[in-house]
């Protein structure tokens, strides 16, 4: 594996959730096999569960890891071709990620969407220009489009969910939630995506919800059934995805009759333990942070359908297989 | 040990303390205990000596370690329950510390006093918050009224200047020192605290002394004689321990006539070479950093009196006993 | 080696270099000399490549790593004797430098010129104070006079270059280039030394070119020859080291005819494809960040003239040499 963007990376989804179950269960079974290697950790936005898990699937694997924070740490990119430098960026992507390259054997980057123009977020200029100049194996930390290490630990947990519960074909819930600011599509973008591919390969069944207006790239909801009536969709739920984002057309928008603080909260949107008693006893997801009783009520995060820490606990099991993949074929 | 809070925390002074000199003269004898551990250092307040030191400490035990600095790494945490979070705070304690606790083994956490609400610095809210949400056992690295590590520090350092000076029961001097700004009574807190214990367990003389309207809680002195008379009471000292810190009541004030820059340094309460000859060639503490000609006159801190750097270098021993003690019960 | 400061710190250049390659051909050959020591990196000025090239040289070595951002952790230094410090300075350098060096077995420390002040540059006071109170093997991780880890990464450069190219004795030219801001001279200065150093251990030829005011102090370029004509210094080159830097007399400044944005890029002095043809199809070296179209044109850096990579790659074995040297020696 030379990339880990998308789901698409995956060639087997069944056996990719296998061997990550199996790390989980054995996590130090292979601390050796990151022995003289080196994972560098690239964030042009701030993190913490993503630095956190991925420092521990690392120490976990035998391996170094060396963090840099692109955005604070006084070293502004240049990206433009071309470009005549001499006004405020300090150093080109062709060298800074080069220089990575050298003392890196492995590479996570993470940049958001920038919420403003959606093409330049499309181009995912970030993500491409480390991986053509590092010369490097890259894992996405989350990019303006998708968090696939999100949606592996996510696709963990409702696999977990599911043997615990003893579902054969778990009925999957996206839903959007009330949020006070304008956050990008990628995480549900990603959970779409890793749920359309479980629709195929794992006969899941997938339901996206939210208020009209926002509805992702069909690139990422693809055959995906929308419902706007959030409490048909919950119906028989097994597992309940929760999640803002911000419009993808007009691109970047709060649609304001759907969102805090011009509404009361709990609002419409919410989740709360009264929604779950039409659900199968749905156990409720989100990738954290929550803003709570914003997105999700205290009566569901303090209940036993929250999943959501063993979800982020799950993260460093995502991020030691990719590792654990890439570093096998190396 | 599921908690180091406090001296409370520690059933044996005497065995804790030899503990740490075991630790210092042999400190890679247990290098492997920590293996597949990990320390996460959760940081309300800045911090270079706790997290060097801690690092340290857990290296010489195998551990990873996590640094998380809370304040700066644009985490604003929710600590009310039932919070609605449509403003500022984007994660509440409780699934912040829960994860956490998946990823880490052990967790210390810094939270300073506010110095303006002493109820609430009293209740130790991120303390307890962390403890109750992640499940795991935590170690103070200074907390609003206490800071236990530097204590037991200074245990061991009171003890290798007991034995190296053949001393029986040394007399403990803690005094007042001015400085320009208003500091928490955590750390004198917490002195006096093992002092009162090393009292009653070691036979040790343990005085106060300030200026008048400096009092620290009862709590925290407890039957310790106080003697507002700061000559009096270094009279024939072993050790002094120096430190500033603001009223208990009105809580966090500075009480203008003792404090720089209203007086001229070194002022009536510095510590200087001059108060010394009256001592039993006392050894002099401070925990660190402190301002020179302020708190303690150049003429003592570059003599054979400081004993300020072999006390710094001790906070790796006192923290590799906790996290030994920990390590070993689980 | 109880101090890596400058090239006078360096019996033997060739034999140093020949370390350097050995440890590039084996990187891990001593991954274990470092067991049980703790490198501090103390930075009073930001850094990118320095940290994570002397993070990736202690683990190679198997050493601990702490690293200290100085200037941005809340921690202002004193350095003044007798200071009184009842204002902003929390720490003297005596109690810091003296903590670290508890904590650490070899220390390495960044501090740049102000630029201002030359008399102080000069004194290297920063340099000079972590290493009499620390009492550690020091290392510069660039000062304000020199940057001797980046001289020897260059050092191993051109050897590299000098054997795939089969030169005896190659010329090597020091070129200014055009920069928007005021830069120190410490990687012109050291480089200078370095390169005098060559010319009489290694039978370099050695050339600086600069337009006249940017001289640099006498103590650097020794007997090295000056062109101010650029064209006919890079003349027969084999390497063409790339630096901008600002004036010695008057200390900090820039001479305003030469420099952006006064000037268009590609200008004068800016390095292009066009002036390497009167080269030995030299090969370009910086020591990046650098500033493309302005120190370097793009059809340079984008060609296999530049060899900037490769020698950011070797800072690594740059410092593994020095550390190496000076583990075995305690």
């Amino acid at each position: 594996m030379k990339q880990f963007f998308s789901v698409h990376d995956i060639t087997d989804l069944r056996s990719t959730i296998d061997q990550a179950l199996r790390l989980k269960a054995h996590p130090y079974a292979h601390d050796t096999i990151g022995k003289h290697k080196t994972l560098g950790l690239l964030f042009f936005n701030p993190s913490l569960r993503t630095r956190l898990s991925s420092q521990k699937a690392a120490h976990n694997l035998g391996m170094d890891c060396l963090v840099i924070n692109a955005g604070t740490e006084s070293w502004k990119m240049e990206f433009r071709d071309g470009a005549v430098m001499n006004t405020d960026t300090v150093e080109h992507i062709k060298e800074g990620a080069a220089v990575l390259g050298e003392y890196c054997d492995i590479i996570g980057v993470r940049s958001f969407a920038g919420l403003t123009d959606r093409d330049q977020d499309e181009c995912e200029e970030v993500l491409h220009s480390v991986q053509q100049y590092s010369g490097r194996p890259i894992i996405s930390l989350e990019s303006a489009l998708r968090h696939p290490l999100q949606s592996l630990a996510d696709c963990i947990t409702i696999e977990e969910i599911r043997q615990k519960e003893s579902v054969d074909k778990p009925k999957i819930v996206l839903t959007w939630a009330p949020h006070p600011k304008a956050l990008p599509q990628a995480v549900p973008n990603s959970f779409a995506e890793w749920m359309n591919r479980s629709v195929e390969e794992l006969g899941y069944d997938f339901v996206i919800t939210h208020p009209p207006g926002y509805e992702l790239s069909k690139e990422f909801s693809g055959t995906a059934q929308i419902i706007y009536n959030q409490h048909e969709a919950l119906a028989d739920a097994d597992v309940i995805y929760v999640k803002n984002w911000s419009a993808y057309d007009p691109y970047g928008a709060i649609l304001p009759e759907y969102n805090p603080p011009h509404v009361e909260c709990p609002a419409e949107w919410t989740i709360t333990l009264d929604k779950l008693t039409q659900t199968r006893n749905a156990k409720v997801l989100h990738f954290l942070p929550t803003r709570r009783n914003v997105e999700i009520a205290d009566d569901v995060l303090d209940s036993p359908h929250a999943t959501v820490i063993q979800e982020a606990g799950n993260r460093v099991f995502a991020m030691q297989t990719v590792l654990s993949t890439m570093l096998s074929a190396s």
